[in-house]
């Protein structure tokens, strides 16, 4: 049966080594990096990136997904002694959909008894912040995002418009707690999922990219699933969402976050609505408390909470192109109309709050009224509900909760700015986590493209972390094709936002690729590359041989055109002429040279 | 041989016709557009696009490659008695790089005697325009630029930011005149090349993509580049560069001149380089001048030029992490050097425009020191040919010549406006042409899309065609599956522009596919796409029944979740109820509706 022994994608990528950097305040923490290294005739030392892809890169390290991951945060989590282990909430068949026989996803092997807070007492991370602790999830978090540039020191320049992001050009442990405290940053990272490796998410960190995975009542399983989760950090992703809606849902997201090395997000009213036989009417208070509570033991690190969506907003979407296009936000405003009452999850807010803080589940406020075409954006129904999420935040910040804002969406270009400007302000800097946006609705097929564009403008313009759209978005579930397309699209812009902003780091590996590539090392190009494998492939299909890869020339031009090797032509031409010389007195024109007529 | 009867892609997209609008001023025009036919459950009438396709998706159009494409403008041009035909300049050997025997590639079978200026006159677009005279290219375009919108009045809605682009609601064939008097906008049209369509490049009508095809020393064909360039335009491209390197440049161009429904532009400094054996240093005034006249013999709509690249600028590149990046640009740049002088193209310029007046060949003045590198971007090498540019348009404009200015390149999202801005300033608003530009370094393999991000901004910004990127840039040349993908990739860029522009008709497009998406009309939606094959074979991989094409669900989420059949069951109900009247109500607010605890 494939279900029972997941098969998952292992191994460095090409050139690449997993390698740790210590903490200090925390000598035991060891914060993993990847190191890509270049040919010896560069002289250059390796390029340091951003590793999201977890255990499963490194070659020393057994995998077995049965097991599940190292649990790295355990000590730190126990050692804090405001918790404790308690035997949790029991498995119902209807956690799962009912499913039976052999439609039942088999239950994770080993089950750890689940952690809270002890004493109604708050153990976020936000929580720890204000009250001035550094925890060790803090100081990983800052030798994660520094990406070991005190070594590059000399070569950082800072270059960008920020609009007022803060990135300093280093980043202390202090730095991440303050952030942490004034709410401008996350760390998403619930205690029962110690397997995680801290991340931030925040306007003043690297730009983050989620995948959503997760089957649906029509398609996919228990195995692709946790592969997809794999596979989507190998190419970095830094946070997953499973969203899936069929059966099996409880025994699919056990196996997801056991073996996930990166937070997981849920929205958790889908578990709901499967539990009250799809009927979102049926939809109640208990219910979804029941279910928040499972889903924090099993160790969600986020849950996206669609409860701005509010009785009054409703009428706002009526004469919409495209109506209600999320599903949670249409689950609600159908439940919202039927009782004529304010959804059970903004009359509950507190209490859900209550629930977060126990195990340090942060929020993504859902944007349940997000616009699902061109036409509709930036209209009266979405912001009334970002004003909506705004007071949310207040009160989950009050409740010593970590949060996050979800944007959208399809917007045209000349609106993007008004999201980032708006939510800014009405959300009190909490991290924006948009949805691209899709700046056109005219390319299904290629909606990665339509929202990569509108993803690298709203990163730069302040976007935290930007879920990224596949392919397939409108037409299908993504395979792992499409969630390697999906998560390497949105790289690209979670990058270029990066580059633009003017983070201290982010030129490091563009600058590396580009000399790679100016002096036709062609396998440090490939290596340097987002996705070697695919950079490599298209360049052997006219070049396969060995020996191209260090030709002076690709296919594109040729030889004879190639605009590289004629510039080191002009390189060592100039060199001998002594080039600074000739430029003076270029500069000073005049009759220097004669006229071409009368050179014939 | 495959060379002597190449096979093309012909045939209609799906469900769509080519439809003609007749002329006003010029009765016998008539101007193709492609209209996409809708379900009659919609109830709307079909959608009309812009159509760069040709007589290739015309059924009822016989195409003989062989005996190449109707002479659409043969009369119009005649008609201006101000050319004469005459026996043009004889092939050489070193035309086709001495390609021999099977090497080379045959003659195209109907030779036309070519066409030029009498007297030493301007035939160009522009000298008839200053002259107050509405040619029948300038009708032809008002009514393509139109997309027959006066039947959309109603729906048209002015919104977005246009940086000081002055679109007008509709199009006259004044306007066209205006503009190209001014020289804002450009109709590239070789008198030799009376097969193409006449389009307009400007910032004040639709954003415009170009593809690059051409064979290099190292691989491709002629019928796969004329497959390449019908493919291209099948899917969209507005104008095509035939960027061939190797031998059989004479010949393959005229293959794909002869059948090309769009304007055709070269870089002539290639060709020339050819006939003198590929060394930088041997070319001279001669063989350029010489290759010039042989391609405008031709029919080439538009040259690259880099006269741009002067001698006291190539000292500004010695520095740059990526040197120079343009091949034309580094050709010209060794030339220089190596003679210590200005280049043949900057002091010939004058001689240059003669010959492009005669013919009416287009100016892209060629950026030969555009950025190849995030690092060099912006730089004072690019700037300084930036206001070389600037010089040479007022040249030609003084000579009655069409020009349009070439951009970068590599560029991060934040230097992006600056090119725009000095552009416009510098070169007196004549048209940009960028190539991307690329927004991060990191991603060979995905250039389409790190370039897709910096063309759809500087789109908006207002560059007027943007040159495409596929993803093998940088690793090979592109087979018909990469230029299928650069092109619909820089369709979404350019529509994302103009609806950020607010292009009066722009919407059209994505409000019909976001109705049909809403409604569940797949076919729609499929047909309705930039690519209709794609979208329709990503949704059938799950749900391939014909039953599935009216389903009210997807893959995605399945019939349960999905938000859209909610919204309709919200609208449903809301109707039902009276939604102004409840919407009041929840407005007023107060005790309407009895707290959730109570109803428990």
């Amino acid at each position: 049966m494939t279900d029972t022994s997941p098969k998952v994608t292992t191994g460095p990528l090409p050139a690449s080594r997993r390698v740790w950097h210590a903490g200090t305040r925390h000598p035991d923490i060891r914060v993993p990096m990847r190191e890509i290294d270049l040919h010896p005739s560069s002289g250059e030392r390796p390029v340091i990136v951003y590793d999201s892809s977890g255990p499963y890169t490194d070659p020393d390290c057994a995998i077995s997904i049965e097991a599940g991951l190292p649990r790295l945060r355990e000590n730190w989590i126990a050692a804090r002694n405001d918790t404790e282990q308690y035997p949790g909430r029991h498995i119902r068949p209807e956690d799962n959909g009912f499913a039976e026989g052999s439609r039942l996803t088999p239950e994770f092997p080993v089950r750890h008894e689940p952690r809270r807070a002890t004493g109604g007492g708050a153990v976020t991370q936000i929580a720890y912040a204000r009250a001035g602790i550094v925890t060790p999830e803090m100081e990983y978090v800052a030798i994660r995002e520094n990406l070991g540039r005190q070594q590059a020191k000399a070569a950082l320049k800072r270059d960008g418009e920020s609009f007022g992001a803060e990135t300093p050009d280093f980043i202390t442990p202090e730095f991440v707690r303050a952030e942490l405290a004034r709410g401008r940053a996350i760390i998403p990272s619930n205690i029962n999922h110690p397997e995680a490796e801290p991340m931030a998410i925040g306007r003043n960190f690297l730009v983050k990219i989620n995948a959503n995975i997760g089957n649906s009542a029509v398609t996919s399983s228990m195995a692709e699933e946790v592969e997809k989760m794999v596979w989507a950090t190998r190419w970095g992703a830094d946070t997953v969402m499973d969203l899936s809606t069929g059966r099996n849902i409880h025994n699919i997201r056990d196996w997801i976050i056991r073996n996930s090395p990166v937070p997981i997000g849920t929205v958790p009213l889908y578990q709901a609505l499967e539990k009250v036989g799809g009927i979102a009417e049926d939809l109640n208070w208990t219910v979804f408390r029941d279910t928040l509570i499972e889903q924090a033991e099993q160790g969600v690190d986020y849950f996206t909470i669609h409860a701005g969506v509010r009785l009054h907003m409703i009428p706002m979407t009526v004469s919409r192109v495209t109506g209600i296009v999320s599903r949670g936000g249409s689950i609600m405003a159908k439940w919202c109309l039927h009782h004529h009452r304010e959804s059970f999850l903004y009359e509950h807010f507190d209490e859900i709050c209550d629930i977060a803080r126990a195990y340090d589940v942060s929020f993504s406020l859902g944007d349940g009224l997000r616009p699902g075409s061109i036409a509709d954006a930036n209209d009266q129904a979405q912001f009334a509900e970002l004003e909506t999420l705004g007071e949310l935040t207040q009160i989950a910040w009050a409740k010593d909760c970590q949060v996050m804002i979800e944007g959208p969406g399809h917007v045209p270009m000349h609106k993007i700015k008004e999201n980032m400007d708006k939510q800014l302000a009405i959300c009190g800097e909490a991290p924006f986590y948009t949805l691209g946006p899709l700046t056109t609705d005219i390319a299904p097929g290629y909606d990665h493209i339509t929202s990569g564009i509108g993803a690298a403008m709203i990163g730069w313009f302040g976007t935290a972390m930007l879920c990224y759209v596949t392919p397939k978005e409108h037409l299908g579930l993504p395979d792992r094709d499409d969630v390697k397309t999906g998560v390497i699209t949105y790289k690209i812009a979670a990058h270029a936002a990066d580059l633009a902003k003017g983070h201290p780091a982010a030129r490091i590996r563009d600058d590396a690729l580009s000399r790679a590539r100016f002096e036709f090392r062609w396998e440090d190009q490939f290596n340097l590359s987002l996705d070697p494998e695919t950079a490599r492939s298209m360049h052997d299909e006219t070049l396969p041989k060995e020996a191209h890869k260090v030709a002076h020339f690709c296919s594109m031009c040729g030889p004879k055109f190639c605009s590289m090797r004629i510039s080191h032509d002009i390189r060592a031409e100039a060199q001998k002429e002594g080039m600074a010389k000739m430029a003076e007195k270029f500069r000073e024109g005049g009759e220097l040279y004669v006229p071409m007529e009368d050179a014939r």
